[in-house]
């Protein structure tokens, strides 16, 4: 197991970063899955990459507290080389007007958007750059690109992932490591993130009205193989930013409008 | 005194903060200035204002402690309807590397950046939404539009402060709130800040090749003027962000380059 | 009448072309307009400016002919040295398929607002140059900032045309020349371009629903305030682009949402 | 032949262009090449795929003149159902200051790098639509993103390309249509285009500097793989925009800094 290169899934539930550490397993990666709740799920999807003969571990974290990340990466190390560390963490409330948003809100939605990226940063660059490659796929959202009402809190806090990936790059890609900024422009076909914050029946509407056959909502699998692509650029052609957003969708900058 | 429409300077140094607030005390408000640290010379500014006949007042106020800029508005409050707020605090740190960014550093930079604005936007706003009228005037940085080498701290941090700009008029422009983003793209004619992070001597070599009647340094009273004129801006035609450098300087987007 | 410095309008109908003309001249500026049809109320608009005391001359012009833009800049400089050029030639045609926008009209909206600000900027400058100081307000649109539905023609233009602003600067700033690229994000109560676009009755029924005191139409005479502070910016602190609408709008990069 | 669907390389000279035609060609597409000049090296790449067992075909074509692109789509379209275009006319012609470029040079540039994209997505767009799915890449370059001095022709169309990509895709995604404008950020190693700009010499000491075994020049064959991969993904997750550029390189929001 120490031989295989690690890809270390932070935030991996059912929808991008589970399906992202399967695909990279699928590939000959280690895959490292962590998650901040829901130890039985955690191990069920471990437990059946296992099945299926891939390669894969799990803990539970909580990225807002001291101490975790940098133990994960220690930990995650010990498995094997980190070659790609996926940091998938989400930030987003819902839309919440500013009194609706405590100081306490805003807080822990930058320690999860912002801080957590710099925290794994420091923990897993240095390695990375004595072995002189290294890959951080950083799933981002509209609001890293810009306000909206409602949005105080997480774009504030993906404004400065955004950024943060920019300086990574700036100081890091001469030395090897390849930071790249994934806007997730839209819904995600994803029961345990958009699915929980929408809760069961509103999720299940939004699907008969974009998912399944309509492809209106991101799949996984499929931006799975994007990541994929991302980490495997030869680094003569590196892709630092780039959207996804489902065909029959507008781009954030644009409104609905009839012709 | 209570009469007087307040103008509120979050970092009222001898630089962009000082200037302002005496600018806006010229043009008849009320100016409370508040900075970090020196007493002496917040006192000196405020009683050269006075001198010369205009309202004003100071205090110091460590803007990275709880409660601080909360205490700060009420108490401006008090003085009179706080129309305007300058929020002007810094947390440039000069050049570092990922290895010499401590997760404190980074985390007192978006403190002073970013969490202090939505600190003072929630505690001034809701008063100036029952008058229908307030200003917020944000200093801000070419950090803010891009990451750079070494800017791991300060471009995280200023990025958030803009977007958290943006959300401010996503919600409340339509209810008479006027958030401007003002990005500061280059060297500032100013001691206490440039000054300082410069030492004396390189400072004063920077004002020998750029500054004096050279003007490649933003001067800190003209400056004043585009502030003042922004929180003048009829509600037909405000403007959200605009940038200010120095006609000698290439903007941040451009490389010096040899025709 | 050849002592005064010229602001030399190119687009002055009753909108912000006009208004702008008439703002400069109240300064002291000797104003020359130009605009492409109605003679009538081209002199009708240069006597009533006269009428007030105000230093003014018009003539017709078609921006999309060969010669006669530069033929425009000689003529206006032998009125007076010409300090101020504000480009204010509008290429909006309204929404219109890809189906249904030919050939020859993307190219005559590229004409219109990209070509014709490149020859006028090569026309004007070289004097400028010579006499160390000039300025562009170069008036555009949120076409320039994103592509949508619609607006194949436009914002291909429009986009043109910012990045022009952003060359012009970058080889003439260090030169004393300004420009400015000012993104109206938002419909103008403007008589002569939105109300013939729209029909009149349209129009009246957008001035029922958000212009009068409601203010959510952009005043003319409020633009013209902010063309001017710029114009009169001190090269330490030039701005070169800014954006403007009105309070109850929402932003281009916003969608409207409930909270 | 007819059976295979057809990628329809606009510019497809050694670099890019060439590369990608035969990318596609190797998965299976029938690749129509065409470029402005040398027939003889059109007839070399042709014969090359041909011995290799790639389907493929040539033209020559000046892009600038009138219904020479409309003629190619329909004559490609002959040879198979047009699936994917990729638009890659260059239109850099070097730094030249305002006073350096002529009139025609700057319509030059527009014809090559929007006015052409526009006709040839006006040309296969509707029988795209048709059959419910087509793909356009678009090789851009750094300056679609903003102006820099010398670049007043370039950056003005290239920035006009960009945002005609945006109303594409506003316009058409929803109908099966991808568009994805990529941004080259750097030099390639591209004899045909920038070693004919530099000259023999000045091209192969860049290559010594930065190419060969130091991958500071973008490879074609590895660009070639992005392309393909964008080209393949699933309608739920479609990439409108990304940039691509050497790990040694600085992204263009950049300047070298030491630390």
């Amino acid at each position: 197991m120490g031989q295989s290169k690690v890809c270390l899934v932070v935030g991996a539930g059912a929808g991008i970063g589970g399906t992202v550490a399967r695909k990279f397993a699928e590939e000959g990666y280690h895959a490292v899955l962590c998650r901040r709740t829901d130890e039985a799920k955690l191990s069920a999807m471990v437990d059946d990459m296992r099945a299926r003969g891939l390669s894969a571990s799990g803990r539970l974290l909580n990225a807002a507290e001291p101490d975790t990340l940098e133990a994960l990466a220690a930990s995650a190390e010990a498995e094997g080389p980190v070659d790609t560390v996926v940091y998938n963490l989400g930030a987003q409330i819902g839309n919440r007007a500013l009194g609706d948003t405590p100081l306490k809100t805003f807080e822990l939605g930058w320690r999860m958007a912002c801080f957590g990226l710099f925290r794994i940063a420091k923990a897993v660059i240095p390695s990375m750059v004595e072995r002189g490659h290294g890959t951080l796929l950083v799933t981002s959202a509209t609001s890293a690109m810009r306000g909206n009402a409602g949005q105080h809190s997480h774009a504030a806090a993906m404004a400065g992932r955004r950024l943060l990936c920019q300086t990574l790059n700036a100081e890091f890609a001469v030395q090897g490591i390849h930071v790249v900024h994934i806007v997730v422009d839209g819904a995600v076909d994803a029961p345990d993130t958009l699915g929980k914050m929408l809760g069961a029946e509103r999720f299940a509407a939004l699907r008969d009205a974009k998912g399944h056959d309509k492809d209106g909502l991101l799949l996984p699998e499929k931006i799975a193989e994007t990541y994929y692509h991302l980490a495997q650029q030869h680094r003569s052609v590196w892709t630092h930013e780039l959207d996804l957003r489902a065909y029959s969708d507008v781009a954030w900058w644009n409104h609905p409008l009839d012709l």
